[in-house]
């Protein structure tokens, strides 16, 4: 009832499943991480699961909502994880029964980027705005959209899904046949392929390791111009996507995370320039872009938080 | 309070000012139209159409608001206008409480395309739905965003300008500085520029007005391969923006509206494939992708909607 409520938050990734105590935008406390992939199929995980809570719970009193973040299509209404593309046998699971029934706790299912938005826009980043438009720049890109203070997760609970938006109609050919997603061009792996084939192209020699978003962020630093134009391409093909979402739903602040963002200057200000050269004054002059306050801590946070507010629980923070 | 509560529409367009008396999803009395371009400045032109409100108010009994569609930058909640684009004077003009206190009934105001979008949503193709996207293909190309059943405006208002979103972010220079944005592909006179040199690269002698997209309508509906083509690159580039918007906001229905979507299947047949063929299946499966209801008279029926809507009547039509 008060900022002080404490609710669980499940992190439930493709490659571990971190479960923490979480008191305003602070985890308190965590659990060790599960292995997603020790398992064959929802039923031990689940139990694993509600046995990392019921630990929680034992160390800590007034627990009163828990939140599960998950990588793929939930219906958030009825509690359902419809499909998780990267984790077998999770088709069409009733998380949220199963686990209100195990718990007696109130519990909410949302996408993991829809997590990070709402940790953003209730506690982090954007918490002094109504409209945002967060985005995460990993080896997927993901986002979340605010409007007028509600999160907008559409028909099907799928909203969001800026990597698959185009920044060229004619451009690669992406997982969903859509051509050329921002995914396919500024995830993880595409910004080492692509600046690797770049640097190859000058005759410069170098490993795909030598081109992570990490390694081309210190070439960067460094005065490497190919890096550094590498940079100036990605912050642009984000701008061109972002640009969209501001036409379309004229935000007042954007925010950017993921490890990708980590680039920091590298990226935003190329971005910032692409994108606010390409919108009219309405759109643009109290645009506030914003890099993300939370970090791999935001899907916890953030699930937390979204199952407190479901719950009807005011937190002040 | 009934189907049967009365409104009026006026469609303030850059031509002509268009002022109706709405019942439901009909003009059942319609102005002489005042041709915009006429007057100076705002002053006298608002007299003229306070005087054709004044003539269809003694005319019908009841009428119990007034919307105002305007073809610009509108402050929706403190009811000015903005900035009218291709309208001399209109700048930071409080239409909405002149208009008031003129009538003293309540005034709304909007951009033009969310009042199309509005008439499409309340009364049109898309009154089932509460997830759309509407766009309108003329000179311009506009739009309007229904989320959960509300319009979405943004932070200033201006949402819903899918023609300014960018379908190549290497493309043409735009009016705003975005590169490749749609409506500099299928605008009107740019459908008709672009098929003329697709033409002209062919041999094919042609003038402008052999390509306007009526005239382009016709010639395919001959056979002819290079304007059945042009409209397949149309319908593909529409494609892009509005499967860029079902990503993002995951509606469940489309509405097509304007002149340019006069052409039918000639436009909506690549339109859908080039869609659907780029979406996954949440965002796809049970997507509605519908022409629009109503043609020029959108504008009036949407304001009269509008302003009953916001003054608290509830249409039931």
């Amino acid at each position: 009832m008060s900022e002080n409520t404490l609710a669980i938050g499940i992190d439930f990734g493709g490659t571990s499943v971190k479960a923490g105590v979480v008191r305003g935008a602070e985890i308190i406390d965590l659990a060790p991480p599960i292995a997603t992939q020790d398992f064959e199929g929802p039923d031990q995980l689940i139990q694993v699961m509600a046995r990392a809570v019921e630990d929680l719970r034992s160390r800590h009193e007034g627990i009163a909502a828990i939140g599960i973040g998950l990588p793929g299509f939930v219906d958030f209404k009825r509690g359902v994880v419809t499909n998780l593309t990267n984790v077998r046998g999770w088709i069409e699971i009733p998380l949220k029964e199963i686990f209100q029934s195990i718990t007696g706790l109130p519990v909410t299912l949302d996408n993991d980027a829809n997590c990070m938005a709402f940790a953003e826009y209730k506690l982090g980043a954007a918490k002094s705005y109504e409209h945002v438009i967060c985005v995460a720049l990993g080896t997927g890109v993901g986002g979340g959209v605010i409007a007028d203070g509600k999160m907008i997760r559409g028909a099907k609970f799928g909203a969001g899904e800026i990597g698959q938006t185009s920044i060229d109609y004619q451009g690669r050919r992406g997982h969903y046949g859509n051509l050329g997603a921002l995914e396919d061009y500024i995830g993880n792996q595409e910004i080492s392929r692509d600046a690797l084939r770049t640097y190859k192209a000058a005759g410069v020699f170098k490993d795909l390791e030598d081109c992570t978003p990490a390694a081309l962020a210190i070439a960067a630093k460094h005065g490497d111009t190919i890096a550094i134009e590498h940079w100036n391409l990605v912050g642009r093909m984000l701008a061109t996507a972002m640009m969209n979402a501001c036409w379309l739903l004229n935000p007042e602040a954007l925010v950017i995370g993921g490890g990708v963002a980590r680039a920091g200057n590298l990226l935003f200000d190329p971005f910032r320039e692409h994108l606010l050269s390409q919108l009219s004054g309405p759109f643009r002059d109290e645009l506030a872009i914003l890099p993300a306050a939370f970090g791999h801590e935001a899907g916890t946070i953030g699930a937390a938080a979204l199952a407190l507010d479901e719950a009807g629980f005011v937190n002040l923070t």
